[in-house]
């Protein structure tokens, strides 16, 4: 029942199992990672030196049978933002983590000796060994050969080569059920690890206690009303099933939020060709599958397996991101190419979202044209893969290739590079790029199911009106989600069906026998949020760090928006 | 007499000349210059965006008869450090300025147009020119080649490659009376320059009105009294002229403060091969000239002309923290292949500290090996130059090598290097790293005067008694010294001899025919120091910038000295 801490010293190179200290039990997941980096990581420390530490949790809910319950978080300071970071991946660690009774596991110190490690974590505890055959190799090949090695069963957490280069976009990649790459993507937590020196961890759950439940029946019946919703809402239960997340291509471009050539455009005029619809019929006419879960217990299925034209798979877990990313942002019309760069990335371990916005930098540079899928591909495959000053320069980041080329068209809040919705025309997530604790992230707070999908009311994507409180909400709310273990799309249902928001906390209930309310939800959500916000003021941080770039103040096609909110308005935010 | 504003908007390609506001006519300077940065420049705006500024003044005393007073200010938001910069350079632009009246010369705005272009300012205001005629052109051929259109007196400000590319270590250069480079070194004003496309300004003082006196006669009196003072001190009289600040390399390897091998030990072995004894021998062996001044008007001399084996010109202006940082810092022994790299820093336009750092910071990354100066000059004048990706990672500072490369042990404070002076066994000038508004700066309060010369008097180097009150002291005095346009080796003589502070400020009572006393130069002082800080944190700094980096916990032989400063003691800097 997640009732252990396994703590390992890369400095001394041992472990430990430790009970759960009280003042930690209640949390899990986001909560939790997150408190234990405020108790123990000082706040000014160097994230790439031996006081950071890596911090992965299983939600409350995860390994249950709850719909979608397969997340896990991983916390750390960030090389990225130098503030505190949460990340949640699916794939197949996290559940068999819970399984083996991990609250959480803490990896600390950093080991004097050039060399690389492995981690195995069992029910008897965690085993480091000296392992230096995989250096080098990237994420699928790894995967690949682990899973001859130790079983197709092992749940795999590793970094490709941009985390063995402590690239500050590097991501923390997890196996997925079919031996595919999902990440822990955002802020960097690949250089942290690297800079542990640990290639990859295992995670075996033989032997373990599994998931117990105060109250089995209950869990059952709250869990049914729960999957019932998720079907039910048309987000969740239509929208991202047939099309995947990609299906966001044509409703951002209709809505004029779409960033366009870096952020010049809010419309795109080849939109058609890298839209969702677009990729649904090339992946059914190539026989690949349209509808593909995560880790096991997904009901949404938004991912997908993509093939190439000779029907191999290409990718998977490719994202209405990404595709904006290069497609959109980057002017690059041929999808393929786009799946190329998503494979490879995921390949190297590099953080997909920051990726394609290093490739607009890096357009926006000089360094490729603009709409170049190929040079994209080399740039990342080649370059960043192999560490090369060039490489290097664009594998840490938006933030870096801008400062590097002295470029200041950078779409970046707190070094973290903006994702796929017009801050102008989409106010509402403009407000989460600007405050969240994570840097600019749509997950945050996602408000344009507020301003753009109608989902939990509707609040006016072009005005200023109700979006700092919008967002403030969904902040608050995603912060609650995110300590559950649950995806962060099963939001969309609890938005509109009041009996999707009380299953969740009432599965909660019935796991542990509390008692938690609606209102304890709420301030559960808001702890998470000030201890985050705690953290990075203590490392420095200030309102400043809460704007958007100075470009923005640029109207934005077609609806000629700009970012027009004074910092007294949005340092509202923090005003709970 | 300093009393007209030149503007120039590089938006509209524009340019005026204006009153002197009356709040800004008793400054001069860094305080003038920090005081506009601070009045027009949003603190929080993009360093190389269009809303930075880009200032030049002169000193209340340069172009005086007072020893000295040859010294020009430029300030800007800096994009290394991202917080307020100022920083002075010799050469002979400066008192040109000030012959033709000119207060401060305001360069804003932006060109959108894709070229670059020069400014000539006369006495009849500026001229903005458009020209490609030396882009690409390094500041030794760009100087020589204009001497011959332009005449040889004619001063020059300008930027080489390295601010063209908008590097954040760029320089901005300054020509000196025999034509070689002196510059305004510290925090990228260089880039700034070359983000509003100026390439070099011309500044002719033919027939400018020249510099008016309110008291000629007492002005002499205590010129004569103040330059008297500093040929009696033993620093500026007789150490500095013999041999440059490069007799210190001897002073701090016996002291145990002299960094070696970025950072690791206190004393480095072959300090001999590289010191200012052993170089000025060389040079006097090879008929070149150990003693040269940086402006007219100096009767300190700490510069020299340094030839290379066959006599020819190989460097100028080659200062201690130069050789420090390639020779001890960076283990190269050849003193000849450190003075070319110091050339070829000087043609291109990058700051000889920042450089110099960043070549160490480069030898822990293993980009080249330690002591290797042939590889270092190479990555200066052809990867720096050419603006390769490396050399652009280079060219951005020692941050930006330790960022890019995932390495930590980095010297810098607000990213910016640390120079010669190692804060652990010279604690005093720990505290003035730490503290400083400009970032990691010896300049700005030179507490190695009392922890090691005891020039005014004496603070223990190795304990933390004193050094605060030393460094916040020697930091207001300094604030106020930057401001005359007095060289800051003035300040030797005035710690020591009463006569050479009051003269100072009896200087500028003869001048403008003011009252000043000793107490409101410290109120001068103070008040500049505050404009900075208040800018420094509207900027978003906060006292976590305020700290030296993580590894300074580490012991430095042979004191076995650490930084053992409480963020709370630090902190107390800021008490008045």
């Amino acid at each position: 029942m997640g009732d252990r801490i396994y703590r390992v010293n890369m400095t001394t190179l041992e472990t430990r199992v430790e009970d759960v200290p009280p003042e930690w039990a209640a949390f899990g997941g986001r909560a939790l990672t997150s408190t234990i980096i405020a108790a123990e990581v000082p706040p000014g420390s160097e994230p790439l030196g031996k006081y950071n530490k890596l911090v992965f949790a299983p939600g409350l809910l995860t390994a249950t049978v709850a719909a979608n319950s397969g997340r896990l978080s991983a916390g750390f300071k960030s090389p990225l933002t130098g503030g505190i970071k949460e990340s949640s991946a699916g794939g197949t660690a996290g559940q068999k983590m819970e399984r083996l009774g991990i609250k959480a596991l803490i990896i600390e110190g950093m080991p004097e000796k050039d060399t690389w490690y492995s981690l195995h974590v069992t029910k008897d505890g965690v085993t480091i060994t000296e392992d230096l055959e995989y250096v080098g190799v990237g994420n699928y090949e790894l995967y690949r050969q682990l899973g001859e090695k130790l079983g197709k069963k092992v749940g795999v957490l590793s970094i490709g080569p941009a985390g063995e280069l402590r690239m500050a976009a590097a991501n923390i990649s997890v196996k997925d059920p079919d031996g595919n790459v999902r990440s822990h993507g955002r802020g960097g937590g690949g250089a942290v690890m690297g800079s542990k020196r640990i290639k990859y961890i295992t995670v075996d759950d033989t032997g373990g206690p599994g998931v117990s439940l105060a109250d089995a029946e209950k869990f059952k019946q709250q869990a049914r009303i729960f999957a019932k919703a998720m079907l039910d809402h048309p987000v969740s239960g239509q929208g991202l099933p047939t099309y995947g997340t990609n299906i966001l291509v044509n409703i951002l471009n209709e809505a004029g939020g779409l960033p366009t050539k870096n952020f010049r455009y809010g419309r795109c005029d080849h939109a058609e060709k890298i839209c969702g619809e677009t990729m649904h019929d090339l992946i059914v006419s190539r026989q690949g599958h349209p509808s593909h879960g995560c880790h096991p217990g997904c009901i949404i299925k938004c991912s997908q397996i993509y093939p190439d034209e000779e029907g191999k798979y290409l990718t998977s877990g490719f994202e209405y991101e990404t595709i904006w990313g290069l497609g959109a942002n980057g002017l690059v019309e041929d999808l393929d190419q786009i799946a190329r760069c998503d494979q490879a990335m995921d390949d190297i371990g590099i953080d997909s979202i920051e990726g394609v916005v290093i490739i607009n930098v890096a357009m926006e540079a000089g360094i490729l044209s603009w709409g170049d899928g190929a040079e994209a591909y080399r740039l990342i495959n080649e370059e960043m893969r192999f560490g090369t000053p060039l490489g290097r320069i664009l594998g840490n980041g938006a933030g870096s290739v801008g400062r590097t080329y002295g470029v200041t068209r950078v779409p970046v809040v707190k070094n973290q590079a903006i994702p796929a919705y017009d801050p102008r025309s989409v106010k509402g997530i403009g407000i989460t790029y600007a405050t969240s604790t994570m840097g600019a992230d749509h997950t945050a707070g996602y408000a344009v199911a507020t301003n753009i999908l109608r989902v939990g009311g509707f609040v006016d994507p072009l005005q200023k009106e109700g979006q700092v409180d919008l967002s403030r909400n969904l902040q608050i709310a995603t912060a609650a989600v995110d300590s559950t273990g649950l995806c962060i799309f099963v939001a969309f249902p609890a938005l509109d069906i009041p009996e999707a928001f009380t299953a969740i906390y009432e599965m909660i209930n019935a796991r542990f026998g509390t008692n938690l309310t609606a209102a304890d939800v709420v301030e559960f959500g808001k702890y998470v949020l000030r201890t985050e916000h705690d953290f990075n003021v203590f490392a420095g941080f200030t309102s400043v760090n809460d704007r958007l770039p100075e470009f923005f103040e640029e109207e934005l096609p077609p609806h000629n928006a700009v970012w027009d909110f004074a910092g007294a308005e949005i340092d509202e935010f923090w005003n709970f």
